[in-house]
């Protein structure tokens, strides 16, 4: 069941390591089938060299696993719990890479700086709070989910205009409508992690982007007008 | 028409990547040519797998498409802008290279810290104003155009002598007398901007480059004397 | 003798320099035959390009060498000790990599500031005193395997929750149950010291990992009811 | 003539691009030949994809080309005055490294701060000054040379145990016995060059290397004694 998306959850992983997002096995790429309400997700832990599309394994928003030999990604209900609530999402991905997670280490937001921003997030990607005990003892991975969309409900954020979130002393998940976009907006998440870090030790009082040229880049590429692309 | 510009553009834009300069399509690449006054520039948001040389597009220096099934990219007026008022280009770059992209959002100049930057640019980079809302508003590519010639002229520098600029909030623009010397001078930007974000973290009191070292090192590459390469 | 462990170790030393950990022979791997009392390590600055599994060199716990044309890294009676204290391990790795050598030679420890960190080591990754003049002059490979020792014993740590240590000034030695898992967790620990410079540049106040998360992923991967992976 | 040197040079050159010490043609390498007291270096500005061994140049010490129909490096009086002061050096290695470079701006030297360092470098690599305006206008490659020396004997440093300089604003000058210690010492140089800088970023007050350990390391590959590789 569901072939041609196991090839794309299978394709998106082996892409993590490729696009230099993670080392080993330290990661995993999810996909939704809408109509099935299924997703396709890696199993845990293995190599990727040896790793085939048909290793991909099948589960239902109730974490349960509906096909496949092998142990989902540990994440796994994290993924159940977004495609859940998050209802036009296509594709999850979970990377620990490495100025994302510094970033998911320190704490903080990352703010808006430049335009390589705009084009992906509208506005400052959460870092969201660390679980409490009683959460982690309940049901750790499936409550990071509730912890990432509780993130979004409290600050009033839309999930389809800020597609990523850190976990603090984590690191990051990041979305988009299928497998494709969403390992590109882990690329973009990366990218301005490592920009942001050095561009206050150039100038610690660097502004973060006017909210016009946020606009300007954000609605150029996801507005109504958009007109970036061949679209 | 204009099909050898059209394949050191495609080639130029696939350096991009290669030269790690930029990441999926964040940057593009173009060519002048001085007799028909016409311009050739990959278009918007293809994916560098798939791209031809035939996929170029021509461009006049009003903006209008000359030729060409795709639509240009996005920021096909910029480069007009700047053809029209810098008469002896041959090339334009527009990447988010990294480093230079953080020294970008930083709001401030390059400052020239060695000879790697005395051998290509005859002083600062300099980083040009954020638009206001009304050039936003009125025509964002263009106008940024505007706003690099603005900061050349008052500034009193050369763009022959300083082949480069920063947009504040967003990223550089680069140029040459050719494809190749545009992208190799958007390598030497990418490389000084890392250099000089370290430079100053070792020392922070480290000096820009004597003026006398700076004229060497420049006119023995450029000035009418040069002996550098096999010319 | 030991054919299979020579060539794990052998793949083991190659695998260093490909996941960035060393250049040159800046590094050496080992590992252990429990049955016979014997390790295998790499000769002592051979190109990694005409090295071949038969190489490899045959060591007891005296520091001797029992099969071998070759001399042995002169690391290899740091690795005598570490397998003569420390019953259970499979694998030693040396290497110079760039981020856990430049912690090295801060003296500080490494503190858990992350889930990376925390899926494997089992918090602090500690940092040993120098060897004073008299343990130079006497043996300094062989003290430098005692100074580990005393270090995991002062603190009371074990050795295969903390499977790294940092010796000051000069750079990390990683162990695991066999050639891949040091290998991995040398990486693990590159990765981590990496991260860990910038979460303090972002925010200087960033806390270390809660221990509830701390024992939480380490438990997942490490404890006796874990869960990641097919096992 | 000097047919073997000219392969191994024109080697060299094509190896620093490989080990990440050079984009472009910015560096040069050459090797002196006792005997003849001729030294072949790259020429000027060539292309590495086109260069081939019979385009190296060959060049007495007064600075004359000897044979070879392209121009010399531009830095060719550099290697010149350095290979006649220093009788014993085989190879030196021009480079515009990064982090080397980013030092070179500071203008600080690097001082030893673990063994990675004292395994190559007998102490400090020292930063030598500016040239002066008189010295630019006389003959600035060969006077580089001279401002090289001149640092070198106001220190009382030996140039067989500090195989490597920094020019201020400039970037560094590597040499070794033959090409193949000359690109490593280059290779050692970047890599400590990286790794101080982030060192005293984890630790503000990080110690350098205690004199007993530089003596030790510097002494187990190089001194009298030395036991490291299989001579």
């Amino acid at each position: 069941m569901l072939e041609q998306l196991k090839q794309e959850v299978y394709e998106a992983n082996l892409e993590l390591p490729i696009r230099g997002l993670i080392k080993y096995t330290w990661g995993n790429a999810s996909a939704f089938d809408t109509e099935q309400q299924l997703f396709v997700i890696k199993p845990s832990g293995v190599d990727y060299d040896t790793m085939s599309p048909e290793d991909m394994v099948v589960c239902n928003l109730n974490c349960e696993v509906v096909e496949g030999t092998l142990k989902p990604s540990s994440d796994m209900p994290t993924h159940a719990a977004l495609y859940k609530k998050f209802h036009d999402i296509g594709s999850i991905v979970h990377t620990h890479s490495p100025w994302a997670t510094t970033w998911s280490q320190s704490g903080l937001d990352v703010p808006a700086m430049g335009t390589t921003h705009a084009d992906t997030f509208y506005g400052s990607i959460p870092c969201a709070r660390y679980l409490n005990t009683e959460e982690i003892d309940r049901d750790y991975e499936y409550e990071t989910g509730n912890v990432i969309i509780e993130t979004f409900e409290k600050r009033g954020l839309k999930h389809w205009e800020v597609p990523a979130v850190l976990l603090h002393g984590h690191a990051p998940f990041v979305w988009g409508k299928d497998c494709k976009e969403a390992v590109m907006n882990a690329v973009v998440l990366e990218e301005v992690c490592k920009m942001n870090i050095f561009t206050r030790q150039i100038n610690p009082f660097a502004e973060t982007l006017p909210q016009s040229i946020l606009d300007k880049h954000y609605q150029r590429k996801h507005g109504v007008n958009a007109y970036y692309g061949q679209k």
